[in-house]
């Protein structure tokens, strides 16, 4: 599901001598079998990244110092570096059972919005809503965003807000709950592994971030944290919540886990860094960590009602 | 222990807007104190690292390249950059009940080996040693050693090789060891925080270091990992050691554990990071990782009796 080819045509255009490859945790144990295919037919020196990669804003930028060139696996493209390839990684299932299921519950006008796996069905998911009578509305997003219709983690500016419902076609809860908090339009979640769709439910999740935001308020010692990664580093961001506590500093973490929040004397942290580690990790992390977003809403500067999962935008 | 007036006169004599702040592990509580101190003083930006930091080979050059001056405390100078300020770390602790029992151990000629920790007791260890009739020889190291008799624990070049004993005043086993097998010559620690010293036995690491080698024996499928610290980048001897097995792929890595391990289908690893790495978390890993030099003992070119810990020289 690789382009092997395009790599190869990439180096020898390149006359690159040496190449990095970077792939997400889902596909690493692919790599020594694709560095060593292109080391045979290329003869160049290829490295690969050992380190985490959780999406396209997460460039090992070390390694892209070492090397002519890098080849990123399975994300579109969101940052401009000429010497950052993007390989996709497409999955080649339909979308047909996925979208079938979710018809009953859409409106007429329906936003249609996926994630880069899935975007290359877009035309087809487009002509199944219109074939079953409804209006399909697919909305470019911001620079962040390759393509009309494509979601991040971190990014829902291409979700439309003048429809009846939202279909997100994709797996996993965080990006449909995100859009539902974001675009405050029902989403309709269709999952074309499972062929399953259901109505997207925020209740849950909004009560467990106010209980870590009720937790917070007593904090008196904040650590703001600024991410080290290309696509999630927000300094002015950090240095402006930090303007919000008096008692609060800087830190920078280039991979945020439980035991280097334990190493600071703080009481809470305010993560700055990919907006899906303060909620997917929240189980995990021994104090508080709260989203932009939420230490605003316990600063007074923001509802409570106006919970949002926090974006990062261009 | 720190001298946060040379802090605040290096940030008003460069008139630094912003500065890091990179700590050891164990002095990383003491971070978010004394970056309010900095604050308060001099008004600019502080930003704290929250990544690990092993090492003066360690700085993190993410951050540096976010700010004007970065300290990095605990440690010697072993890298130059005019960016980096090392606030060293001294133990206020005595070295007289540590030197007093080693005494008994030593011959005539001793060679004197510390931590950074320590070198500011060098010259009362040789009073003391020169008092009880001993030869004490103090060596300097190469480039990447601050002071003469300082050890690090990837650089035992300031140990004396035609001494009758060398006396190694500090904490911990790693440093001891690694110079009883370097320098060939009877070690004897003395441990400063509880007054006992003794003899070096090297027995049990050798025994645990061929039983990884011979654990890795049948891998075919080799990761040569390359660090992407600063003071552990060894590029070169990793395409050298690639070279060696022919199903060999190089691997950078940042932080070396179990999970980013397991990630690759790889049967055993080489690691040309910090040496601790291979040796510390053995235990931790689920297949073997070699050193540079045990490698050389698998693939046949080096005897079994002429293991070493590996060294980073310069």
């Amino acid at each position: 599901m690789f382009d092997i080819e395009e790599i190869i045509s990439v180096i020898k255009d390149r006359q690159a001598t040496s190449a990095g490859l970077q792939f997400p945790e889902g596909l690493k144990r692919k790599g020594p079998e694709i560095a060593k295919e292109i080391e045979k037919r290329t003869g160049i020196t290829v490295i690969i990244s050992g380190d985490p990669c959780y999406g396209a804003c997460d460039i090992d930028e070390d390694l892209l110092e070492m090397v002519d060139v890098m080849f990123h696996f399975g994300h579109s493209r969101l940052l401009d570096d000429d010497r950052v390839v993007y390989i996709e990684y497409y999955h080649e299932v339909d979308v047909n059972n996925a979208v079938e299921a979710a018809l009953p519950l859409l409106g007429h006008k329906v936003g249609v919005v996926t994630t880069v796996q899935h975007i290359h069905m877009m035309d087809r998911i487009i002509e199944l809503l219109k074939k079953a009578g409804k209006e399909p509305v697919i909305q470019k997003g911001d620079t962040r965003i390759a393509y009309p219709g494509q979601v991040l983690g971190c990014n829902f500016t291409s979700a439309p807000k003048d429809v009846d419902t939202i279909l997100f076609i994709g797996t996993g809860n965080f990006h449909p709950m995100g859009i539902r908090l974001s675009a405050k339009v029902p989403v309709v979640a269709a999952d074309p592994f499972t062929g399953e769709a259901r109505i997207v439910d925020v209740e849950k999740i909004m009560r467990q971030r106010y209980a870590v935001i009720a937790k917070a308020m007593d904090a008196k010692k904040w650590g703001i944290i600024i991410g080290m990664k290309s696509g999630q580093k927000r300094l002015e961001l950090a240095q402006q919540l930090k303007g919000l506590a008096e008692d609060a500093v800087l830190i920078s973490i280039r991979e945020i886990s439980a035991d280097r929040l334990l190493s600071f004397k703080v009481d809470a942290y305010v993560s700055t860094v990919c907006p899906r580690v303060a909620i997917d990790d929240a189980g995990r992390f021994p104090v508080p960590v709260l989203t932009p977003v939420e230490f605003e809403i316990l600063k007074g500067l923001r509802k409570w009602e106006d919970l949002v999962f926090d974006e990062i935008k261009d």
